[in-house]
């Protein structure tokens, strides 16, 4: 076992997060889905909201000041449970390589431009404005190895209303020179942004080790101590593609599995996520049941960088939590609702040419994995059950806001109109009762 | 042989094809392909037209009157190889069944509503709106067996500008009463619809029986040669789904294939679109490259129906004619853009589970399907080449409109919002030279 390279501080003090003290209702037509198997609606109904949770849901008006949205459609805030915020601003680009290539060529060198605090500002805020857009509540978003701007990244998503996690990522191998840490520096800029980043009222830290290629054992293993010092949930990337399954075959020799090699270092608990899991081996499977970790599914991404359709419905009987995740920029789109239809097709495909055995997704299933799925992550999210955090999205069908700050050439800026369906808008939004977008009447 | 239902009239007229005469230039970031390989573009480039047709593609000015859309981008007008007008009012619903079912349970009861003129005229209008809005200028499109709200699909779409094909539909067997024909009638109100249809400047009449299956050997056999005698271009649909081609197999014992059974009644000609070809058969890819037939490739359809993937490469390596349809409403995008980006992402799964032999399809080939290829069924359309007729679409990014006509329930407006990503509108549309959407300035 090597050497802790830090002391735990003698407290580790977070922000509670903040919530809307008091009542009122939100009227409209609503849609959620307690169970996966079907949609519960009501149109007309009322949400009553105490104290950031919901109290009830009925066809009666309460005696509370209502926000009045009748007519339009109401579902729960849905969970991304894996995206990259630096590389929103090239989503839709750069979709004909693999992930290894793709990595090196475009991915690296853009978020290597996030050292930048301008650019990394002014990045960030479009993300930012954008998602609010959507009908996501909740993420778990990778920044990039910059503490200060990954800082900047959570303050912005904080004071946007967002609530969820945001990792420093870490890299001390096979990386290119700008992207890559001293495994000490590694470390102790972890330390940093975890102190730094306990004051944000809504979002947190979450350990963030990149995937096997760029971690080192050292590293990977200071990680998981300071996931357990610190109570702090963790995500990184799993069995995505084919070449790198291979490849971290080849760096950990001593690992049954690519699951096994993060599980080594206790970096595989139920507060964990893992991204992709396309190709798990049985062994993995049963692996991340035992320790309650999280499958970020990715249909988009999956398929844009041709990795593969990951088998949830395979997951889902074998009983592991799986969420869904829009994958920014390895998926086309911010929206949620797109991977919900993306999520299905997926798995339709998959039935159809890969395993006919596992049935496609119904699409209550898929959207439950949207809503309640990967809202369990974050506590009781994604439902309009009672004592459920009042995450809403009231869904309008106006315009979605395109953003260019690569000044993309016309070849670029074509694909990315190809790539970038209209994010679904929302009208108005809360998290957590607070009303975070939107007007009412 | 059976006998003709029909005497052939002593003149087929036709209206001719309305030109803009006179010249003038349009202005912006100009993006074509000239061929599958690649993108051709120029920056603040101008299109120079004349009579309809395009003269040249310059980086100066020409001394014309100049539409300016400096800063958009602007592309070739795109052909929709396959889609059906009268489903447009549900598309993005009823995602959750495979094709036999969806046209029992769905399609055909709803097709049986265009009997009525008034239901009918508001579903084309609010069709013919919304397709105004995307960058499509050709479509060849499938309306019912109702002769005359067909022609009046005909009649807003030529009012509206298009060019293309619309076909009424022939069905006398295995369809519910309603949407039944007896043969005789279905063949004199196709001689009907071709005589009233040719009154039309720029949409025309083709022939249509549904598929095998809805059609008797007889009426195949006379429609056939109605298509010979009248010099008309026929689609229909081939090998979508593995339970359909059963069928078809027990339908047609003497034939040797599905598509050999359309040959057997001269319905396979070069001027045949057959829709989707997922499951083509060697013998089939032979006679359809013989017989000079195109394929329209439906790849949003092929996924939501789970009819499987088209090999696309395979077919382009054979030598084969292909364009993409959005195929609404199996498709779930009135958008050809969208079936630009699901083209490739099809293209990437079939490589990556299904056959590694098949390279998936780069973005400028599945553009050039879009734009060059599915518009040589309808002449020299889709490309900025000299001699190409003027066809042209100015991208812009704002709102998409959402129309509704059936009164859906909630759980059908949701999946209608989770289906239906936003058609990317057009801010300007030129057909042939004329401007039949935006102002220019």
């Amino acid at each position: 076992m090597v050497g802790r390279l830090y002391r735990l501080p003698e407290t580790a003090s977070y922000g509670e997060p903040e919530v809307l003290m008091g009542s009122f209702a939100v009227k409209g037509d609503l849609i959620w889905t307690p169970e996966p198997g079907r949609f519960e609606s009501l149109a007309d109904g009322y949400i009553t909201v105490e104290d950031g949770r919901i109290a009830a849901v009925s066809p009666r008006r309460p005696d509370l000041p209502v926000d009045d949205y009748s007519g339009r459609l109401i579902i729960p805030g849905l969970s991304d449970l894996h995206l990259h915020a630096p590389q929103y601003v090239f989503m839709g680009l750069y979709m004909d390589e693999e992930l290894l290539q793709w990595l090196e060529r475009h991915t690296f060198p853009i978020e290597a431009a996030f050292r930048d605090e301008g650019f990394a500002r002014e990045a960030y805020q479009v993300f930012s404005d954008d998602l609010l857009r959507t009908p996501t509540t909740r993420i778990s978003a990778f920044g990039t190895i910059f503490a200060d701007t990954t800082l900047l990244l959570m303050d912005i998503l904080d004071k946007a209303g967002f609530s969820g996690y945001v990792g420093k990522v870490n890299m001390d191998r096979n990386s290119p020179d700008i992207l890559r840490e001293a495994t000490e520096e590694s470390v102790s800029e972890t330390l940093r942004f975890i102190e730094e980043g306990s004051r944000f009222a809504s979002v947190r830290p979450i350990i963030t080790p990149r995937f096997i290629p760029s971690c080192s054992d050292r590293l990977l293993s200071e990680l998981g101590r300071i996931a357990a010092d610190y109570g702090l949930p963790i995500q990184s990337h799993l069995d995505e593609n084919l070449s790198e399954i291979e490849w971290v075959a080849s760096l950990c020799p001593d690992s049954a599995s690519y699951a096994d090699a993060y599980d080594s270092f206790s970096l595989l608990t139920e507060r964990t996520i893992m991204a992709h899991c396309v190709w798990l081996g049985d062994d993995e499977v049963r692996l991340m049941k035992e320790r309650g970790a999280f499958v970020a599914h990715s249909p988009s991404s999956n398929i844009n960088i041709a990795s593969g359709i990951a088998p949830v419905r395979r997951y889902l009987d074998e009983g592991l939590k799986v969420g869904l995740a829009t994958d920014v920029a390895g998926g086309s789109s911010l929206s949620l609702l797109r991977m919900v239809s993306d999520a299905v097709q997926s798995s339709k495909v998959h039935w159809r040419i890969a395993d006919g055995s596992l049935e496609p997704l119904s699409l209550s299933e898929a959207f439950y994995l949207a809503s309640k799925g990967g809202g369990s992550f974050f506590g009781k999210v994604g439902s309009f059950e009672a004592g459920y955090d009042a995450d809403i999205a009231v869904i309008a069908r106006d315009a979605d806001r395109a953003s260019r700050l690569l000044q993309p050439g016309i070849e670029e800026r074509l694909e990315s109109v190809i790539y970038r369906s209209a994010e679904m808008p929302v009208e108005a939004k809360y998290i957590r009762g607070r009303k975070v977008r939107g007007s009412g009447s």
